[in-house]
């Protein structure tokens, strides 16, 4: 087995340290592999993703990612920006099917900007689909507009698309995600004004009958970012494209209160996955110790679920990580009175005494 | 003066008698007629925006809308589905410019789902591009791939575009509403990804030198339906494409609790507009005579302000809705303890006493 450690950016070194010291306490046999991406592989080699990482990634079983991205690379041009380099490993490895549970850590209730009563328990599991859409969707660019509202003018334009095996495979996923859970699947689209999310919605109720025992139920993207901030907890499995996914998942884990603490898993089909926090790279507090790594920590238990078939192991992190919690140690976001503070290295060290 | 009354389907009819009630005891000169659309057109005339309907709006000089859709049209085919109306007058009437404040009004903190420190005094302005965008962008439709992920299966599309001059309009009724307010305009984009958002972004940069008063950020638009949810306070005039303006109006509405009470306006270059209100057609209250009415009152004074040039009647009814408020009228959707419960009908009564 062979782990792809990619730090990253910002804060991603400092966490990504103390997922990989959880990781090397486990007594688990892998090889581990350390490169350079986002900022970091531009300043070093020109490129966000340089061929030698990518190269890495391929080879690997999974990939624990840190964080890309800081305000110095705004002006560079669009190809060589961190960001390039989440979506030339989602695209070159495939890793169509993104994982981002929103839950509700019942220690952390007080942070949610939501009242109590409507967060406590949250438990959701957004499934987003992650390599088509308009993310990586052809033609696109600048050219002189030949119809429209203003034929002549300069344009720009991008194009959304689904194929149906696109939707297929990402369907199939959510209903065997819920299976495991409460059998209940929401798809959320725009059927009412989008080509694409009528085809979208069309396969999902063709999908949807070869799992019977699996309710669907369909809602307009609008419509879900207001039920979601409503009523949270009506949702149980939801899937959807990768631009509403990209809004809705970042929405769901701001309004559980815990985002310092929520992993992701973005998968292909042969359980390959990257593994990363649902934050950002936060270059404001980066090199201050500060930084919450448990999010990180909890990626790398999805990552020996998922992909390194190691449920066991995972599920000792998870434990570990209820027990620092339980304990009341806090990283400084999610600090709150009659709690103790602890640095990021401290938050690591103490999931691993608690392994 | 003339206004075009078109109800609509589920409450619109109960809501708009109300605000035409209202606009009846201002005693100002203009002539109303009445037609059909959405849902009740199709049931009449086959189609969701008859010809004559059409012609109406078109020779109105504003248009007070009710809502439209019910789930018994969700089978017919698009083009006659109740929300292809409000997307033909959008379309047919030019009207790009979309208002749709978001206001946690005082006596209503509690119905909000967030926390009341988080929400009370929230007054944000959501200006919306309403024309162009992925909702009306061509191509789109079904088509055998011939490239991407999956070539030779079946796929949708849709395109996204702006051009310049659209992109250049919107900015500008976005900095000419923050010069009367406080001066700061956010602008939502998702530059790391779209093409179009990239030239969106750089065509706000370049208007905002035309108002050097006015402070422009930048946001992308996960990060904004993040920062919505945990502070909302920190925006004043959100500016953003049609497509993302639709998730994050409704975001915010929601967030404020205060969905019955919230207008909108939809503007085209000659100050024609569409008054509605931000909720929906509601069919499972509709004929109960339990709706609440205040959002489409309201939407008659932004109409009378913006359309009419009759601003001193437009204080007039957003006073007297603040009174009704002041004296615990309240319908079943924002009903607190301690406050007196009221029908659609007598609430539009003491709007219309309190004037
Ligand atoms: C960095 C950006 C390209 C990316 C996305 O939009 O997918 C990020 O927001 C995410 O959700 O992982
Ligand atoms: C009904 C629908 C087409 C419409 C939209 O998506 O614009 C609605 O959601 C709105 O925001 O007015």
């Amino acid at each position: 087995m062979k782990i792809a450690i990619l730090p990253g950016d910002g804060i991603g070194t400092e966490i990504v340290a103390e997922a990989v010291k959880v990781l090397n306490v486990l007594d688990l046999k892998f090889e581990t592999e350390t490169a350079l991406v986002g900022g970091a592989a531009y300043e070093a080699h020109g490129h966000p993703l340089p061929e030698s990482t990518l190269k890495l990634a391929k080879e690997s079983d999974a990939i624990l990612f840190g964080a890309v991205g800081d305000w110095k690379y705004d002006k560079l041009d669009r190809p060589l920006r961190p960001e390039q380099a989440i979506l030339g490993l989602r695209k070159n490895l495939g890793l169509f099917a993104n994982f981002r549970p929103a839950i509700c850590y019942e220690q952390l209730v007080g942070a949610s900007s939501l009242k109590p009563e409507l967060i406590a328990g949250l438990d959701i599991l957004i499934i987003r689909e992650l390599t088509g859409d308009i993310y990586f969707g052809q033609p696109r660019g600048r050219r002189t507009a030949v119809d429209g509202h203003f034929p002549g003018a300069e344009e720009a334009f991008d194009t959304m698309r689904y194929s149906r095996p696109e939707v297929e495979r990402i369907a199939h996923v959510a209903f065997q995600a819920a299976r495991k859970r409460s059998k209940r699947v929401t798809s959320v689209d725009k059927a009412n004004v989008l080509e694409t999310f009528q085809f979208w919605k069309d396969i999902m109720i063709e999908v949807g009958q070869q799992y019977p025992d699996v309710e669907l139920d369909h809602m307009y993207v609008d419509n879900a970012a207001m039920q979601l901030v409503k009523a949270p907890k009506k949702f149980d499995v939801v899937v959807t494209g990768n631009m509403f996914g990209d809004i809705l998942s970042d929405e769901a884990a701001m309004l559980t209160g815990s985002i310092g603490m929520l992993p992701s898993a973005s998968l292909n089909s042969s359980n390959q996955g990257l593994y990363e926090p649902s934050h950002g790279s936060a270059p404001d507090i980066a090199g201050k110790g500060i930084a919450n790594p448990l999010a990180t920590i909890l990626s790398a238990a999805m990552m020996l679920r998922f992909s390194l078939n190691q449920a066991e192991a995972a599920d000792r992190i998870e434990s570990a990580v209820q027990s620092v919690l339980a304990a009341g140690l806090r990283t400084v976001d999610i600090y709150s009175e009659g709690t103790t503070k602890v640095s990021t290295r401290e938050m690591g060290d103490a999931v691993v005494a608690a392994i």
